[in-house]
């Protein structure tokens, strides 16, 4: 039998928890691969009182889950108080949140679980709890890290076969022309590429790559980037053999039915790469890091504090995840 | 009886001429109110002989074409020769499409026409005759001065209820921090008000403006645009009675459910605009330039050179143009 999913419990406060709770009450319905949450089982348990859940939360290893998952939650206990305040976030369980991901992607690398679905995190409470990582991704990345060296972690969301990976994340606009070099843009692609042969099964990935400026520049005349920057990135990835394309206006190339000619559309930017994914599949799509030697994947959503503890939140992303790990680590 | 629309044939050797022709040909089934399209009437002809199209086409004033219409295309004459070189643009036909455009505006200004639809043009071959704006638009607000006064020129976006107005356009990515002011914003907004009210009948229209950076900058964490230009453009069009919310983090602004609850997006650039809206419509967005004293609409897509002449273009978003303008300015 396949070994476990992992997930991290993420903010206690959010809704993270509560959908986590509610997808296991109905693990018979969904059918779902048996999972354990690295986090604190008394919090758990709290929580799911709250949300009138009523089944047995266990302290367990990740190996002692399959056989366990049957009947009862199985939760990784991880150092750090948790409090249930729901929508009001606490620095006291910061190391908690910030322990359960160390906990939990160890479990990856070491093999205890086969991937890791994280729930999501608020930045500003683990700040004041030592955090120092620009992300949840970033941290993922150091974590990962082989004698100091970290991969490079690259954000894709995907929806089905609809999938977008911005190449500059988390930064302001009037950085991206900067932080934008061919070597980045190489660098998310061969990443990309690699990813889609190792972790989806595809061969010859077909990866389309999206312009920088209104019309990919319009042959340079609107911004010089396109093809300065991104035309020489792409030369050297066909010279490498990746069947890719680009650089193309960013405007035409997210209509589904042009998107789903591609494996994968590489992105300049943060709203280029997640306007689309979002408009298409707003509750739906999941966040996945490759890059890394472990398969993490997310919802593509906050913590909501104002639905946490209602049990109202909606659990598509966070089961897409769920199902975007499985299908990416089951035995064939 | 309604005034008729006018139609500027746009670039001949595009697909411009051939979707007019096309939906003329089907004037009953699709109820099309009358229209005259400003252009050659010889070219008309023979690219309605090369697609097989058997209906007269007559030269004709605006005031004519009410009652010609049933019978004929009315084509009101413009200086200038158009060869029927379908695919291949000629800096021949440039100065005839200039005089297309500059007459149906004239037309529309003395109300000779209830609302203008343009086809598309193809900028390049234009500029090689003379032409020295930066595009379709720039030129018809310059022809509707007065008194040397241009008016702003809006771009919007529209498929059904879903609205998008970029700021600023056809801009290099890298120029946009420095280009978006305060005041750019607010006679943006105030626009596209004021044209909801006149244009769309929506008596106090809710405007959702989108951040510049990821997440609407976070609190000042990624980028201080969003609070230091768009949120006091903001406050200003509140205190001026305007309906206006934002910034607003830009990748979950366009999901249409949430999209549809307000009567128009206001988005920083380009792309940010274009993505979500041809995301959605791509084949039935229409491009509707608002701030002028005519209403002007054009379909969302260009000159498409490789299907010109071979009848495969679709109309569907020059159709949508034309039922956009003329909901726009039919007597109720």
């Amino acid at each position: 039998m396949d070994k476990p999913l992992a997930i991290s419990m993420g903010e206690p406060a959010g809704v993270g928890p509560d959908i986590v709770l509610g997808l296991y009450a109905r693990r018979h319905q969904l059918k779902l691969p048996p999972f354990c949450v690295f986090g604190n089982a008394d919090f758990l348990r709290a929580r799911a009182r709250r949300l009138g859940l009523a089944f047995d939360i266990t302290e367990a290893t990740p190996a002692q889950t399959n056989s366990l998952f049957e009947t009862a939650l199985p939760a990784v206990p991880v150092d750090g108080d948790v409090p249930d305040t729901p929508g009001v976030a606490s620095v006291v369980s910061g190391p908690a949140v910030i322990n359960a991901i160390a906990a939990a992607v160890a479990a990856a690398l070491a093999g205890d679980c086969r991937g890791l679905v994280t729930g999501p995190i608020h930045k500003g409470v683990l700040y004041q709890a030592g955090f120092t990582h620009p992300g949840h991704t970033e941290f993922l990345a150091e974590l990962c890290a082989v004698d100091g060296n970290e991969p490079l972690p690259v954000m894709m969301l995907a929806h089905g076969g609809l999938r977008a990976i911005p190449v500059t994340i988390h930064v302001p606009i009037r950085d991206v022309p900067e932080l934008l070099t061919t070597e980045l843009i190489v660098e998310t692609v061969q990443v990309v590429a690699h990813d889609l042969r190792q972790r989806f099964g595809i061969a010859n990935p077909t990866i389309a790559v999206a312009g920088l400026n209104p019309h990919a520049g319009e042959g340079g005349a609107i911004g010089r980037e396109d093809i300065e920057v991104i035309a020489p990135a792409i030369a050297q990835l066909k010279a490498e053999g990746i069947n890719v394309i680009g650089p193309l206006p960013a405007d035409t190339l997210f209509y589904p039915v042009y998107w789903a000619k591609y494996d994968a559309v590489v992105a300049m930017y943060h709203d280029q790469a997640l306007i689309p994914i979002k408009t298409v599949a707003f509750e739906d799509a999941v966040n996945v890091t490759l890059g890394l030697p472990i398969v993490r994947t997310s919802p593509d959503h906050g913590t909501a504090f104002d639905l946490a503890g209602t049990g109202k939140a909606s659990p598509s992303s966070f089961l897409a995840a769920i199902r975007m790990a499985d299908a990416m680590t089951a035995t064939p």
